[in-house]
């Protein structure tokens, strides 16, 4: 595979779409072919999935839960992403395997080790070439999902306790592996932020 | 766990749901309490996730397949099945994880043992005592389903020579697993049949 994979991660609020456009709009302005897409949902089959994972009504099993975004991935992985990549297209995701280990894994019942296998199975294995962590305080986020006046689905009604064993989860996933992540500081200006992407984003074009 | 976990399994058509019904009658009237229930679909986010298995409109990535029935298993095993053996109650269930492993692994380019440990880590680790194996001819099959103008589901309009591997793969695990697998002749008669099935269900009362 030729192309470039990058993903965004971060908690609800922190960010990454934001970065995610931006950093689109510059690679295309480089005359890049971008593929711009997420988790959950990138797919057809991922919107009916995401529709089960984030809307039904009453508990999902945690086993349940893990395996249906782990679906969602290995479709979205083996239908979009793989052949952007051979195609040689830069792929900008928002939520990868992290997301998984850092909410069913840290926030759940879930052994974080198994959620990682998991994850590799259903995508044979693609990792990303970097992975950028928006890493914010979760009652700064909060705050600025309540700015948007955004609906809460399931996951981003769950207590701050519950974020922040997130957010931690994802500092060490990011501390586990250095040479893939860049961690930047999410409360910064968006161009602060968008500018440390860049940098990052340069050294491996 | 104090219930007996019994599960019927077999290719479409070779009297799983008839003798479902006819062993749930007989315990029933030696006064058991028995859940008869199936995978997939066996519950709420079961039906959700079944109709995407089953009517979707196109490809679905054959990883995402098996990760889609393995999702509804840890919902059913979880939150219906354990409960009720737990209570002691028996459990009849029309299709399990062999059913997993013979289409997705054998009928699909997946590994039959990789298959298998998806199945058991949803399942935290559920085997049924007894599973019943109606094994029949194919084309035998066919003709039952057809003799009941029977719509098609997306596995159903599979061509003879996929069912013909997922019946030899539902017989190597009988003979894998002979304590666990009682393996009768569907093609004989319905109370022929019913009656193999008492016999041995009895011995495990
Ligand atoms: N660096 C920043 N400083 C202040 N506000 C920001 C910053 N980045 C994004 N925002 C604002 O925060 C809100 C959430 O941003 P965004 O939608 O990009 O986050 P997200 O991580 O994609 O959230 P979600 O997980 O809900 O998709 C938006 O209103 C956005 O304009
Ligand atoms: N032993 C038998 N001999 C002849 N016909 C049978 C026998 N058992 C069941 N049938 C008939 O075959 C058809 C399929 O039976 P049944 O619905 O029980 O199979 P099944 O394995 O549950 O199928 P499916 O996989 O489609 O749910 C029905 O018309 C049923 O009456
Ligand atoms: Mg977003
Ligand atoms: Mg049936």
């Amino acid at each position: 595979m030729t192309g470039l994979f990058i993903t965004l991660e971060g908690g609800d609020g922190s960010g990454k779409s934001t970065q995610a456009r931006l950093l689109t709009e510059w690679l295309e302005g480089q005359g890049r072919s971008v593929l711009r897409t997420r988790e959950p949902g990138g797919t057809d089959v991922g919107v009916e999935i995401r529709e089960i994972v984030l809307h039904h009504r009453g508990e999902i099993a945690p086993r349940a839960e893990a395996l249906l975004y782990a679906a969602d991935r290995a479709h979205h992985i083996a239908t979009k992403v793989r052949p952007a990549l051979v195609r040689g297209e830069t792929v900008i995701q928002d939520r990868y395997l992290d997301s998984s280990v850092a909410y069913q894994g840290a926030g759940r019942v879930l052994e974080r080790g198994e959620v990682r296998d998991l994850s590799l199975w259903a995508a044979e294995g693609l990792l990303p070439d970097l992975t950028i962590l928006l890493d914010l305080d979760e009652t700064v986020a909060r705050g600025r999902l309540d700015a948007d006046n955004k609906r809460f689905d399931r996951l981003e009604a769950e207590k701050n306790e519950f974020h922040a064993r997130v957010r931690s989860a994802f500092l060490d996933l990011a501390a586990a592996e250095p040479a893939r992540f860049l961690v930047v500081d999410a409360a910064a200006p968006v161009d602060t932020i968008a500018e440390a992407i860049r940098a990052r984003v340069a050294t491996l074009l």
